[in-house]
């Protein structure tokens, strides 16, 4: 599998927040034990669990599995062990026992599960760096390219079975990579922590999803707790604890939690607005004092195979844009610079807000001379020797999308009493944050106009979220209380949002006040007629 | 498979305290949960989390199975259901959901493993009461019919497999009687405790037990926790909690802790003494202030097969034995009052006996006649058509497990500074301890001579002590608390206890003066010469 350009450009985070203190969600505890003799001739579990207690790791649960392999390891280097101990249901337990000293050896494993992409991340818990990387397409896509899709396929028991091994073996392809290049073995990863969305925590933990898209929208589960590896089939130690990132709600899911925690905006004293642009506009809003979060039903507008022209952000695809304002003709730049095969987001975002700023579409996304789309690429240069167009009706799908997400954000506004003024930081987030270009997304009103110094890509938060939470317990419990706090929204039946979201018809936004720059730009030239 | 007629018989408990106080291993809440809305659209797991947490089930987890079935569980009887919660590694868990409120109906199992025989209880968890019983030989005996060598078949993994395969088989057919005869579906068992000496608890689950018979004899584990039934293969619901009696060594399991426990002699002010008689002599001395335990190694003398004319106890054997001072006439009784097909433990015990009243043997085990065997049923009387008979070899391997009875208990009351005067009660727990003829055993020194309304037969200890813990996690507590404050003398290498051995030649015992009524009968037959 190609690993798509653009997902290694990212892998380094432009918004993370420094360092976690080191508290993994694992930690690794050398004891040498006193050996039994006549007169102290105490079971090994037994054994081994007194001197747990005594290193002052707790009272750790020993599985059957490893009760199994206790007398053997325990002689193997005369009472010298490594006990992996890590969180359970309840409480500590064990999750791996090895002979001798082996604390150098430490390793986790931080994965984003994306709709489109998968990325996993494999963490030295010693020093908190991340030793290896690797990425892939997700499984899933190719059963059904949409979440709803996919959501419909795995109504089934045996489609949802299908679903779930689709994306662990698109895991475990990425852990195998992983484990080889790094000289490690699968064995030698203690936990997994999960960031994704709700639909995705679902259909990896084969867990029917059918209700979070049927009113009142329910997820079976927003914080599955602790896990273990091999329920799911990873493969890896089958006892390593999995933790997927909590989420609030069947659109405001872990990865937007992942964003929040990364973010730090839960932790500020002016208040920020996150915003993570996909299928659903989710976004959240707040500060120390009080976070409210909701989902935009945003639709898949700037999801590859929508548009006309439209592809995901692989090899070929048109991701840059520019139109000079006098000649209207088109500078482009695709991933890997390839011969163009489509358009991915972040390229319609560049092609709509050149159409503004150059006056081929007027303030409501019409195209001024009537036409019914725009060439962006000659057939002569595409790669399927077809033109590449942006079409009428591809502004309109994304005029629903940027619709959805100005009246998400206001709507959200309204109900805690906040102005746009109010808002002192910007942050994107997922996929589309790490992509989209910062101008082009405030031109055409997805983004709001705030001083540039505000405005902060996350990269790739899921993922980076779910590094600190392995990392850490301390960051484990703070995504926790995020999840708790959060008041969430729910959009899908709100009438004041419906009306907001029909009446928000105009680029960048009914009222221009809102985005002064953009409205400079426009009066410059000459297109606020 | 034919249940041995004795093991019907012998069901009610002589021994057992009483009532105990209900409190199962799992408890049933009904809860009626209020079903989500918009605007109220927590997930369902969590939602459910919530409700037993408010009704004072704690802080339960809840298993990735039962996520799954969640939300048809939950809306098939409009948010109706009853949680069945049990404990978990360290806090408690969601055994089972059911939509409606099923509290009626709420069952566990009692199960004792012995070497030789497998009981099952069912309980209703909520009266307390055996609701069935069903026994039978444990599979594992066709492979190994004495304990040593099922722990050297169980030196490979294969053979380890075999062994728990064998047990497990048995517990399942067991079930499955069960649940047809009492009309329950096996998924409504949520809770199985075991009581086995330790080696049958290391085959059942899976754990070598090699090391219970190599210096310094230490099992895998003393204390298992909690497991699940599914862990082993159990056919019952697969998330039922699993407990296994704690032992506090190789050779004292939890079938002993589970006789101390029944006896309540760890709650008394009085000193008393506790035997259970099989391959190994266990024993427990003690009172509410202290317990130490030991185990000589008996030797099998009283196992079926060891002896020349031995078998176990079924249909057929030989088990309780009179003979005429006068004629020397011998009168005998039959398991199931078949043709005689052999001698089990307690046939033996009674011909001993009578054999040393009626002046055949002498007090050092000799037959005074020089012969080298006695004939208990002629072949005309017998199903093979061939002698029944006590050879003068079964004689010396007997005194030889009764040696190692003796100088046990000599040795453990000499480590605490107590003589057989302070001894103010007897219990005979385990197998042997249901069958053997009270005054017999005493006649030929296996039990102390107290006066007999201070020796108390305590049944089936094994499976009490199981039924006890299953129906009150008090008892619970009870048990580890014993396992933890008994001292372990472990008598395998002690000096003293092998002198005592050696020494310890003679019926009943050395000193006469310990079994002033069996010396009176000696007297009064003129055999004290």
């Amino acid at each position: 599998m190609v690993v798509p350009a653009r997902s290694r450009m990212v892998i380094l985070k432009e918004g993370a927040k420094g360092q976690v203190e080191l508290d993994p969600l694992t930690q690794k505890v050398y004891l040498t034990i006193e050996p039994p003799r006549l007169g102290f001739n105490q079971a090994d579990t037994d054994r081994l669990r007194d001197a747990l207690r005594q290193a002052g790791a707790g009272t750790v649960a020993v599985p059957l599995a490893l009760m199994g392999r206790m007398a053997d390891v325990c002689r193997e280097k005369d009472w010298a062990v490594t006990a992996t101990v890590g969180q359970g249901e309840a409480g500590p337990r064990l999750v791996a026992l090895e002979p001798g000293d082996t604390r150098d050896r430490h390793f986790g494993l931080a994965v984003d599960v994306g709709t489109t992409t998968v990325v996993a991340y494999l963490v030295d818990m010693n020093t908190g760096e991340t030793t290896g990387t690797a990425a892939g397409y997700n499984g899933q896509a190719p059963l059904g390219e949409d979440i709803l899709t996919r959501i419909y396929l795995a109504a089934t028991a045996e489609g949802l079975t299908r679903m779930q091994e689709a994306v662990v073996d698109t895991l475990n392809g990425l852990i195998e990579r992983l484990v080889n290049r790094c000289g490690i073995s699968p064995d030698e990863i203690g936990a997994v922590v999960v960031g994704a969305n709700s639909t995705m925590v679902h259909l990896l933990l084969g867990l029917n999803p059918k209700l979070i898209c049927r009113e009142p929208y329910t997820p079976v589960v927003n914080n599955p707790g602790f896990l273990k590896a091999g329920e799911i089939g990873l493969k890896i130690n089958p006892r390593a604890v999995l933790y997927c990132l909590p989420g609030v709600g069947s659109y405001v899911g872990g990865d937007v939690i992942a964003g929040v925690l990364v973010s730090g905006m839960h932790r500020a004293k002016e208040i920020s607005f996150l915003v993570d642009i996909g299928t659903n506009g989710e976004m959240v809003l707040g500060s120390e004092d009080w976070l409210v979060a909701c989902a935009g039903a945003a639709g898949p507008a700037l999801e590859g195979g929508v548009a006309r022209s439209g592809m995901r952000a692989g090899p070929g695809a048109v991701e840059w844009v520019r139109i000079d304002p006098g000649t209207r003709k088109v500078s482009y730049r695709t991933i890997g610079d390839e011969k163009p095969r489509g358009i991915c987001g972040s390229g319609l975002i560049d092609c709509l807000a050149e159409f503004l700023l150059t006056g081929i579409i007027d303030r409501a996304g019409c195209f001024r001379d009537g036409r019914t789309s725009f060439t962006i690429v000659p057939a002569a240069e595409s790669a399927a020797g077809e033109d590449i167009v942006v079409s009428q009706l591809d502004i309109n799908n994304f005029m629903r999308t940027k619709g959805a997400v100005n009246a998400a954000l206001e709507t959200l506004m309204e109900s805690v009493g906040v102005s746009p003024a109010d808002l002192s930081r910007f942050y994107a987030a997922g996929a589309f944050g790490m992509y989209l270009d910062l101008e082009s997304s405030i031109t055409i009103g997805l983004y709001p106009d705030l001083p540039r110094e505000k405005m902060i890509r996350l990269g790739n938060s899921s993922g980076e979220g779910a590094r600190q939470v392995l990392l850490s317990n301390g960051k484990r419990l703070e995504v926790e209380e995020i999840a708790r706090s959060i008041t969430y929204f729910e959009l899908n039946a709100n009438q004041e949002f419906m009306n907001r979201f029909v009446s928000s018809k105009f680029l960048p936004h009914t009222n221009l006040d809102y985005f002064p720059t953009v409205k400079a730009k426009l009066a410059e030239r000459g297109l606020l007629g």
